[in-house]
């Protein structure tokens, strides 16, 4: 169930720059029991995104209006706004108005046993593009995921991680990454390559709460294989415990991801 | 006048992967009397391109049919393939089909100018991206262009430059670009960045043609502007000569740029 500008819609105008050029930004978000978690982070994110790529985000009124017209109980919301319709060529017209996609879609159904035994990873061939432009921002130039994606097919593998042109961790295709390295949580900084979610940013901003250390880092992969624990995390998974990367393996302790996920729950 | 799949369309499903993360390829041809130039030059393009992406390109025949249904004479014909349809998340189905857009639009008008007196390029500020599994494609991820064309509105700058990670040039923001050093017009090697257009190919290939030398090099600006000629080129505005980048100046000597065309008329 879709919506584009308020209105129930199954198609886009071809002359929408989404299409011709991927020129615009999204959000994922989770729906429980009617409720959307983390809406403040989620539309804070979305609004300086589109500043990053010097569009006017919608309103939030605008933006719940346009949800509550769908009537989430327990579903995902993803958030698409374009920077609108304009003819051939990349030049944006002075007058041009976004458009935004709101749709309603099923949660994803994940194994419950990522939660319990943890998950397994694998690394991906696909390095995540160099770009200090767009880093950090979810925007829909997205092939580098697909591609990602397309490098396995085992319904075992939870998440690929992929790694910069110097090798260094950026994230999964699906999720951010923290790795505990000397008691702290270290997270890829994302100045270069990747997508900032707002897990992530609201485990950052958890340093120093409740014996939670976090921070950004650049990590080596064999930085990332010496973490005494690994996890995952996004809008729709939360924090995922990691079992298994390629050949290493790490002991799952949930207390720690309980203790994050309950901290994180306290503050929806 | 648009074509989704080979019917009259204004619009595209919202389930499409382009709109998602701008899965697709595109091509941008020009269209003369009815003819269109350099045909198989674009459709061998297209077909590699979908390939590196894992597609499949719709195949010649239906593309041309689509074509002849728009009855261009003197357009722009813009064919964008997606990956097709699928439902949230970057898994693609197995059994997806394409999607084909055919669109026929003016062509742009370029001052009579650029052609006698030389074109003016200025260098951008937003960088190329580092990706090699994308590099070379026409594919749809194209918001750095989008931005790096943010950069200006004086209608009398013709094309921005746009420079890697490392400080080469890559290539313009809708053009390739060939600089004339030790009588060898160099242009940028797209091996980790870029879009690789079919003039471009076309005059690699013409190299030891009728006394043209070209040939593939890595380009700093410092030797950028040492070169003692400089054009730029794309399907729609053809091999445009090149008078001034920021500060520098070259002459501009038409009897070069009339024989290259000349050549590359002969070839179409």
């Amino acid at each position: 169930m879709r919506l584009v500008n308020g209105v129930l819609a199954e198609s886009l105008s071809l002359s929408d720059r989404a299409i011709q050029f991927g020129d615009g930004v999204f959000r994922t978000m989770k729906v429980t029991a009617g409720q959307i978690e983390f809406w403040s982070q989620h539309y804070g994110k979305l609004a300086s995104d589109c500043a990053r790529l010097g569009m006017t985000a919608p309103s939030e009124a605008t933006l719940l209006a346009d949800i509550a017209q769908l009537q989430p109980i327990d579903h995902s919301i993803k958030i698409i706004v374009t920077r609108g319709e304009s003819v051939r060529g990349y030049v944006t017209p002075g007058d041009i108005q976004p458009n935004r996609i709101v749709q309603k879609a099923a949660l994803p159904v994940y194994p419950a046993t990522i939660y319990t035994e943890g998950a397994v990873l694998r690394i991906c061939k696909t390095r995540a593009s160099w770009q200090p432009a767009l880093a950090g921002v979810k925007h829909l130039n997205r092939l580098e995921n697909v591609l990602a994606r397309r490098e396995w097919t085992d319904p075992n593998i939870f998440d690929g991680l992929m790694l910069d042109r110097d090798g260094y961790v950026v994230e999964g295709v699906m999720s951010n990454v923290f790795a505990l390295i000397d008691g702290v949580w270290c997270t890829p900084t994302l100045n270069d390559a990747g997508v900032a979610g707002v897990y992530r940013d609201m485990l950052l901003l958890l340093n120093g709460f409740s014996d939670i250390c976090t921070k950004e880092a650049k990590l080596t992969l064999a930085e990332l294989y010496s973490a005494s624990a690994i996890f995952v995390c996004n809008s729709l998974a939360a924090c995922v415990p990691v079992r298994q990367i390629e050949q290493h393996r790490w002991p799952v302790d949930n207390e720690w991801m309980q203790h994050i996920q309950h901290i994180l729950g306290q503050n929806k």
